[in-house]
């Protein structure tokens, strides 16, 4: 275990940077849904120039069987601009939106990465 | 222009390729809002281990000044499965979600990436 | 033509910005070979917290066919750090290596991305 | 943990999917140097449309302070084609080259995926 060591977890609800995965209540095998994933959303993170997350990644681990990689989102507007730090026209806040098909169930993880605090995960399970 | 040269645009309607940005009835300058971008919205492009939207980048064009990148959503999961093509637990569709704030009117610009059949965009107007 | 409106180039001697595409001598049909892309090869560009190059992408477009993305290299750290900007331990400078085999002769086109200056292009032509 | 769990590791001479890292014999601090990472070093890991390795991240833990994205390449054709799987004009290979500068000692961790064998890591000490 290396990265697994560095990849720091807490409550949503007291921790700013935890990513929190949103999914239906029902969940149906071979039926598209759509999973939320969003830094900030009891306690709002900063989004900077200098401190802002960079991105957030979602992962299906199935019951059995390997680790897949679902998607990645990147937020790359934080108020930059020729006019200096936070002068810029746009900003990106990270939150994003899978739509997902599984065949299986198992659990989400997601990832999230601020520039200055690092990696952070949460995880859920999906039950059909 | 080399790039340029190589990214497709066409009626969404009847190109399944095209991305479609989706905006709020009213935006206001340094107000959070949802930009929903997908590719397949009118006819379904097909998520195979072989032939599949790899991601989508959003770009906004400030009425003066340089282009900005605002994110990019990287769809990873495509059937693939150590039982061979199109086995597999997860499958990811084309379909993001931006939660932007802009200072400044301008453009939008989506581009969609297909394994395939290349690079594709589109454009929509941010007024105030 | 949208995002192609946007995408400038220039001579990369005189513009930092322009990202350098690198490739041996000889390319043979089938084999692999090294692709070096990197901005700022003349004339170095900034590297902090507030200005930077985020990433650079490798297309190849094949003499028939349509435009395939090789590959895309993200430069993250800037810099950044929790006892505020520049004073960090980590910074990334905008420069990739891509290992690549073609089966078609066409080109490369690289595009890379200041946070601040907005898209670059240039390409090179492959020939076996 | 959650991530950590089912990042694997083992010896990249006889194991194929994990990611190598090479550094210069002398590191100093401030001074820019070359960071190699790379997958199927000893072992090729197959790289066909159904079958490759999609991406590799490379992170660093300086001995005091969180951990930082160095950067990210992502390994996009493999051979997909309009005339069916492993008919493409181009194949891109798993190996990265990041240049990167740092201000302090630490350890470099690399993790790679593949699209049906999951996720892989390693790591190497930085010292000056
Ligand atoms: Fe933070
Ligand atoms: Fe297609
Ligand atoms: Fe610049
Ligand atoms: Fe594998």
């Amino acid at each position: 275990m290396a990265i697994g060591e560095f990849v720091k977890s807490a409550d949503f609800k007291s921790e700013k940077h935890v990513p929190v995965i949103e999914l239906p209540e029902k969940i149906e095998a071979g039926k598209e849904f759509l999973v939320n994933v969003s830094v900030g959303k009891e306690i709002a993170h900063p989004n900077t120039t200098e401190h802002y997350i960079g991105w957030i990644a979602l992962y299906f681990k199935p019951e059995s069987g390997n680790v897949h990689n679902i998607g990645r989102a990147e937020f790359t507007a934080h108020g930059e601009s020729t006019k200096g730090a936070n002068q810029g026209p746009a900003y990106t806040e990270p939150s994003a939106l899978f739509k997902v098909k599984l065949n299986e169930p198992g659990k989400f993880i997601a990832v999230s990465y601020c520039n200055i605090h690092g990696l952070w995960e949460s995880e859920v399970e999906v039950k059909f």
